[in-house]
């Protein structure tokens, strides 16, 4: 049941080492490690490979003149990854695309860290147990130049740890530097359709999470204008959890493209750039504070440049910033205390 | 014993506001709201407003053109502050000095960041449990626009919690983005000599520990190149410990400016900005994701301005920037990965 995927023997050999870029599905599976469920694993890596691909692919057509590079890597205690990195871009200042297939074992704050239900998890475990596990997840971060072009990011996911626990996770959500309804309207729209063929309650309950999740705690502010956000999800048949993920995953492209192509050329002024430049700051803020697959990525002792390529290419700090009451910047951050309702 | 400190009950009377840049030595001392050593207090925070007036009259002198603007804060809970905070220079892109003064009660998670011995200290606190406690410091970040000027921070703190614990920490330490072996020996020189006059095993153990505490643990690198670095001391007389604090952090500018004045006008390339822009995207990341004092100043509800306030205006992520063999850029991260004795 391991489908086209060639042996990961081989693949397993070396620690980090870079690939060419020849474009391979090749596999980072291993059977064995852990008593689950093999052929889901397979099938998700299968079809975040596939999405990497495409999604790289209608990027760079939209970059018109930079393209994706390919690292390769091992991790050396069990899987390893394929990152896509886009820098320098005639649209994008950074975009990366990151897959992950890693397992074996985990620390209890690894575990803490990998789940919403973490602490209620780990509660019975001696602080230095550790858990046979195994996760597999494409994540990305778009970062474009032109500050009326929203930072978007997306993260799918697929985790089994020991005694068959198994669970999705994943979201999709924007962040811009400007308020523009019809953009939100044409992003929440495309995945508010996706969450109404699969489950009534979706979008509503994912967006809201989506809003909770993605605050800048310190600040009292989101980083960005949402999207859906989920997590811990195996209360249904997994064919069905796969089949809304991969429609999310797929979807990327129609939710997000058209924003860009519309605002890309758009003129802007060097005060509007620092604002976004301020904007991008905060997205630093958020990953490095609270992201849930940051600290699991560094607890686990992954790959650190494909954990931080979520980061911009540029940020900045001012001193107490604060917009002028009225001004563009200031619905921006109105928008971001009180989030609204787009569809 | 309030020494010539005035009262501090108009001060605590409104919540943040910004006052006008008059020095003044107003006290945000409150006495009462815990056993412990008021006289002490009092000294230090006189002690720390007076080098927060004189460093930063020095650094204006530095720069040249632009001027610290002064923001006194209320911290509701209890104390509050002066942030002093220069913009744009000729020389300096954002230097901040940040007087604090808290008080009131700590929660369990607060006190463990507060410390080195954290963990010891708050295991036998119940999950909710709250602590009196005091705080009192001075600290600073200065980032210069040159390339070849090195940033500094320095931070000096005396701390007062439940049943009479008292303690001093500190340090000042420098990060420059190229090797100057000169440099290195005029600063971590100055404070070997003061060490040396207060212990003879100052310098020795306080260099290391700074080594030990400057790292960014996820790239397994020093921040910079260290300086001294001391917590929890509190085994000798107080008026011995604070004399040495006092000493330090009255050698601030004798220690740094010197390097400023001495670099600031180096040409550079365009290349060497970036390089030195990518070594403040390693300072956002050790700020953010260890410093001890962002952390407890995050979770003691701290004015969030007032902490960041050690962020450089701009910072720069490239996907993984490799120096190359033999440049200067490979010589630091050398001294990243191996910590040098420079006297």
């Amino acid at each position: 049941h391991r489908g086209g995927m060639q042996s990961s023997n081989s693949a397993l050999a070396s620690t980090i080492e870079k690939a060419d870029t020849d474009v391979d599905l090749e596999s980072f599976l291993n059977e064995g490690d852990l008593e689950g469920n093999f052929p889901m694993r397979a099938k998700f890596e299968k079809t975040l490979r596939e999405a990497q691909i495409s999604i790289t692919k209608a990027i760079e057509e939209i970059d018109g003149e930079a393209t994706f590079q390919e690292d390769s890597w091992q991790r050396p205690t069990g899987g390893g990854g394929k990152s896509r990195v886009l820098s320098e871009g005639k649209v994008f200042e950074k975009a990366g695309v990151n897959l992950s297939v890693v397992y074996g074992t985990m620390s209890r704050e690894a575990l803490r860290a990998a789940t919403e239900k973490g602490d209620e998890i780990v509660k019975d475990m001696a602080p230095d147990e550790k858990v046979p596990f195994f996760a597999c997840g494409l994540s990305s971060v778009m970062h474009p130049r032109n500050p009326f072009c929203p930072t978007m990011h997306f993260n799918y996911r697929y985790f089994e740890t020991d005694g068959g626990a198994w669970w999705f996770g994943g979201g999709t959500d924007i962040t811009p530097s400007y308020v523009n309804e019809d953009d939100m309207k044409h992003f929440h729209g495309t995945y508010k359709e996706i969450c109404d063929k699969h489950d009534p309650n979706y979008y509503k309950e994912f967006k809201a999470w989506a809003d909770r999740y993605f605050v800048i705690q310190h600040r009292n502010e989101t980083r960005g204008f949402g999207g859906i956000f989920f997590d811990d999800q195996n209360e249904k048949d997994p064919e069905d959890i796969f089949a809304f993920s991969e429609e999310c995953l797929n979807s990327v492209v129609k939710a997000y493209g058209p924003i860009i192509e519309k605002h890309k050329d758009d003129e802007f002024t060097q005060k509007q750039k620092e604002w976004q430049l301020m904007r991008r700051g905060r997205y630093v803020e958020f990953n490095l504070v609270y992201d849930r697959g940051t600290i699991f990525g560094l607890k686990t002792g992954g790959r650190i440049e494909s954990i931080l390529m979520s980061l911009p290419e540029t940020a900045r700090w001012e001193y107490d910033h604060v917009p002028e009451p009225g001004s563009p910047e200031a619905e921006f951050i109105d928008v971001c205390k009180n989030p609204r309702d787009w569809v």
